[in-house]
């Protein structure tokens, strides 16, 4: 098979391919990808799906969330939005179960004059890229949300921003990971020299911080749960998103009466829900929408999104370790980035050869930070002493592609 | 022992004195002064205090609560919140644990000049009743709670409106009433004829309604519990009650960092906690206090207070059943009322004389009132052709006072 030597002993027979540390969504989704190649892949994870895909909301947005800036990451956005439907598909086949993919389009909007004025300016942004955000008139908006409030001043449409359900996403990815021939381990790493394979991939989100030294830091966000009354569907189709009195905020319907109604977007590493947050996502989204103030509240909870100081995911081989790749750092964009991820992890661990998707988002583009810039660095302290048993030294150097 | 004939036969000894249907506060006082008095008490439910108590914040306030054309209902609660202090005293006695009981009393604040206006009509009304209400000048108000929101124009002090929590209340309670002898039995009971008792009391809240066919009715309340962070006690020491844009409010601070922010009154009769319910006590609460909005929120529930038709409770004989005693109907004010309550209720017992206090809260005020007005007629309807079995016939007759 692709990747195993058959002349290998019976000790390199038994060491895995691939050991995989986290398994989220992206770190199943590369699990699946691997071992459908033929890799032997072990996940570790003592609770698989619980860290930020428990609470991210599974919008897939790379023309909504193309901010000033981020060109990059956006090319990076769209190129994982593209492999959307595909990927959806062979999950599908692989597990035949639902994933709550669905392709209504996003529509965005601005509740008050500043409001719209503030979107206007990223619309524009975004148009001048060439993606596709179609202004609306307040008639064309109405048209396809009637449920939107009287007040909102105006909106777009962004037609191929999709969602996808990642509570049910992250099942699905177990499934068919599992159905590839990879091995599912219910238990913590805490350092790098704890799993012996071929290849270590690393996507433990916040948690790469203090097995790599890489500077991913939480940034905490709360979100809320609502659900339709009587178990129907919600009163509109599209996702929403926009700025609400200032509010930034998106609400995303699902078939079986839920909304998603998120985020904050804060630099602590708590995860109490407050009661400041609370109110102003709920005032954002009834100031939209005013009927969501008759659905049942049935969530509120608050997660740990990977933040870097790029805003940029973190993928490729760690410095000083070319045998430790990482899949990290993915902030807000850990849903619509797991195709990109997967597939691209997947190829850099068969062939060796990184594929330019990914130079942006190399882990050495951080070297050379002042140590005490890095939020991970009090865990990375801890491997100074270390390198003898395999962990990576401070002092970072070469790589795979150097 | 008072109550129980010596020459009983072995059938007489074994059944009880008295049966209580409902554990709650109200229930498990009656049962815990009955059986202090040397009756024989069962008492049943099989859930104690999961009922509107473990929702109710607590507060002890007959002056904040004495609203417009309430005088006999105004004079109940100041008569219960009398015998507050000695109660909450022998209940420590009886079991030697904290109930939360605090005197540090209730500032009574508006918001707006609108909110104001409002609250000064009341507080006039209080004043004209001589209960003690202390308008108080903005720099008095600041000076009590310097935490109030600037914005906040004005408020007033009822030092004799205090607070008791009633989830430690509770447990105390269950604790003295079995000290003194109750027995608990955990079951519900849907039919008056299947407890056995000389004296049965119905104690059940809501569900008084199917036990007897009174026109009690839920009336939904939402709340919410927010912690101040970091384990300290709130910012503010006094129970605070107001109007915030039109919101009727109360925040509820408890030394262990505790605040209760209430609720809503609503007629229905779920327990769904709603959006715009959380969102609209949560800003009035931000409003008022502005610190709320850094506190974790960490409950939002909702419970149903047994309403009547004239927002009095109902207490007495049932009519044509002299053996049945309601104590039920407490609506909003089920703690306040609990030492008036078990007290009057367990001197009926015992002597068969009820107190003059009573008797604008006899059963029979309801006699006569058309069966479709009753909530519990659908309940009541069940009751047509069991009067056999020792269930109230719908044609009300005769009790105990008439």
């Amino acid at each position: 098979m692709t990747g195993r030597s058959e002349s290998a002993s019976s000790d390199d027979r038994a060491r895995p391919d691939v050991a995989v540390i986290g398994a989220g969504p992206i770190g199943l989704a590369i699990a699946w990808r691997c071992a459908a190649r033929g890799l032997r892949v072990v996940a570790h994870d003592p609770a698989p799906g619980s860290g930020a895909s428990a609470v991210a909301a599974g919008m897939l947005a790379p023309v909504a969330e193309a901010y000033f800036g981020e060109r990059q990451l956006t090319e990076l956005l769209l190129a994982s939005a593209a492999r959307w439907p595909g990927f959806a598909a062979e999950l599908a086949e692989a597990t035949g179960t639902d994933i709550g993919y669905r392709t209504e389009g996003t529509l965005l909007v601005g509740l008050t004059r500043d409001d719209l004025a503030e979107a206007r300016r990223l619309w524009a942004y975004q148009q001048g890229l060439g993606l596709p955000v179609t202004p609306l008139r307040p008639s064309e908006l109405r048209d396809l949300e009637p449920a939107l409030a009287p007040r909102v001043r105006g909106g777009a449409l962004a037609p191929t921003d999709h969602q996808v359900d990642p509570r049910l996403l992250v099942p699905a990815l177990r499934t068919a990971a599992l159905r590839a021939g990879a091995v599912l381990v219910p238990r913590q790493v805490t350092r790098l020299s704890e799993v012996d394979a071929r290849v270590t991939v690393v996507a433990a989100g916040c948690g790469a911080a203090a097995l790599t030294g890489l500077p991913v830091r939480p940034v905490k966000g709360q979100i809320l749960r609502l659900r339709a009354p009587d178990g129907v569907a919600p009163g509109f189709r599209h996702v929403i998103r926009g700025y609400a009195d200032g509010e930034p905020v998106y609400l995303v319907p699902r078939p079986n009466g839920e909304v998603v109604l998120g985020a904050t977007v804060e630099e602590r590493s708590d995860t109490t829900v407050t009661a400041g947050a609370v109110q102003r996502l709920l005032r954002a989204g009834v100031d939209l929408l005013p009927e969501l103030a008759e659905y049942d509240l049935v969530e509120a909870v608050a997660g740990l999104r990977p933040g870097t100081p790029d805003n940029a995911p973190i993928l490729g081989p760690l410095p000083g370790r070319p045998d430790v790749l990482v899949a990290t750092g993915h902030h807000r964009h850990g849903i619509v980035l797991t195709p990109v991820t997967a597939d691209l992890i997947a190829d850099l661990v068969c062939t060796g050869e990184p594929d330019p998707l990914l130079a942006p988002f190399r882990p050495d583009r951080f070297v050379g930070v002042a140590a005490d810039r890095f939020v991970g660095v009090a865990a990375a302290d801890r491997f100074v002493g270390a390198a003898a048993d395999g962990e990576p030294e401070t002092t970072m150097k070469g790589d795979l592609w150097s």
